[in-house]
């Protein structure tokens, strides 16, 4: 089996925002099924792990595109893991138009935890470290790795939500997908009329529960380039993300 | 080509409820697609009619279903048109595994409007009433057809949302999938531990548009069965849904 897998989406229209081009966070969507697909072909899928107590959790998402998939257009998503530690590996993407047009490119990184304790788990011992043999560190995936996004406490408050049903995963926390969802919810149609996301990264901090109110604060760190941090009641930060425009 | 059209989902594991079955509004839009697909490949689907400045536009959508598909599982939606009239068309909806195993039921009804004039247009007109040679009548679908939700004035407000970005669809309108969601949103994660979807029902009245505030209100009209009416500040009601639970 090859180390990179492909797999077919198709910009469906109710996942196509006013443009007609497909929503970020569908696009998201589109990865992390890539990922669970690629890794449960490969003997460390979610559906193994959840019979041996383990869980991937995902740390952190950055996707950068040139364009986003036209409505109705058939795309793939090209997925490989580009090197593991202890706890932490990370997975690239690239996706690509059965012409050979690049879109974009993603980067993620995941942690492996046990689903009792909550904590981090060695990754390794999974299958006696079976990844290994699942590393692809030459193909490209030219954007940039990302890191921690730096905000001041200056960072404005622009609304807070009440989280629901909807919003909730099959593990009973908040979907990483409407994090996304959320974030760009901070720009208005106006704004998006006039800009397209170049660069979305987001770092998934602490978890929420439905019924959490989560309060979005805001930054402007460069001409178009915006830090944004997600915090619960008690001012715990759940996420923190960073948005640049084009 | 068959009259029926046979399309295949997978429940995937962000598209599934904390209870990891598919969400309403998830296997809402699965249904909006097989219709598209379907009405696409019999030549009056909303690729070719927007070359013509046609448009299908959702009118009222039911959903029954004794299970909801589990994550990871792949199921087929069905669907054909059960009968057209000038002004609007019925389609229907099986939900069933490749075992045989019968989900469950939807009906929709559609109109067909002048993408220009937004008025409602003569159905027969396109392709010399061709979507005739695909009426499907013996195709069982055991479900209530539904009809006027009737609420009266006692409905009691539980809230009003501001519409995002995310909640615009490609023709600038709030998404009629995001609908569903936010109407089932009214039930937090309790009742949904002890309660599930019995049907689904919603009639789309008046088209919203980003920014719109949405109010809505709430009428308890049987045991376990709720109205729900969906306003915008000027009072004019965009949707009306009705939910039965078990």
């Amino acid at each position: 089996m090859d180390k990179v897998g492909r797999y077919e989406f198709m910009a469906e229209p109710f996942h196509c925002d006013f443009s007609q081009r497909l929503f970020m966070g569908h696009l998201g969507n589109h990865m992390l099924n890539a990922a669970d697909f690629h890794s449960s072909a490969r003997g460390f899928g979610m559906n193994y792990l959840m019979t041996i107590q383990r869980s991937w959790v995902l740390s952190r998402l950055a996707i950068e595109m040139d364009e986003m998939p036209w409505m109705y257009t058939k795309f793939n998503v090209e997925t490989w893991v580009e090197n593991a530690m202890r706890f932490f590996t990370s997975r690239n993407f690239r996706v690509i138009g059965d012409d050979g047009k690049v879109y974009g490119y993603g980067r993620s990184i995941w942690a492996m935890i046990d689903t009792e304790s909550r904590q981090p788990t060695d990754i390794f011992t999974i299958d006696n470290g079976a990844i290994n043999n699942w590393i692809e560190s030459e193909k490209e995936c030219p954007i940039d790795k990302g890191g921690r996004v730096k905000m001041t406490d200056d960072a404005a408050f622009v609304r807070t939500i009440e989280t629901q049903y909807n919003d909730v995963d099959i593990n009973g926390h908040i979907n990483s997908v409407k994090y996304i969802e959320h974030v760009l919810d901070l720009w208005n149609l106006e704004w998006y009329r006039e800009h397209q996301i170049k660069r979305f990264e987001i770092a998934y901090v602490a978890e929420a529960h439905q019924g959490d109110h989560l309060s979005f604060y805001r930054e402007q760190t460069g001409e178009l380039e915006y830090c944004v941090r997600i915090c619960k009641d008690d001012g715990t930060e759940c996420c923190r993300s960073k948005v640049i425009f084009k």
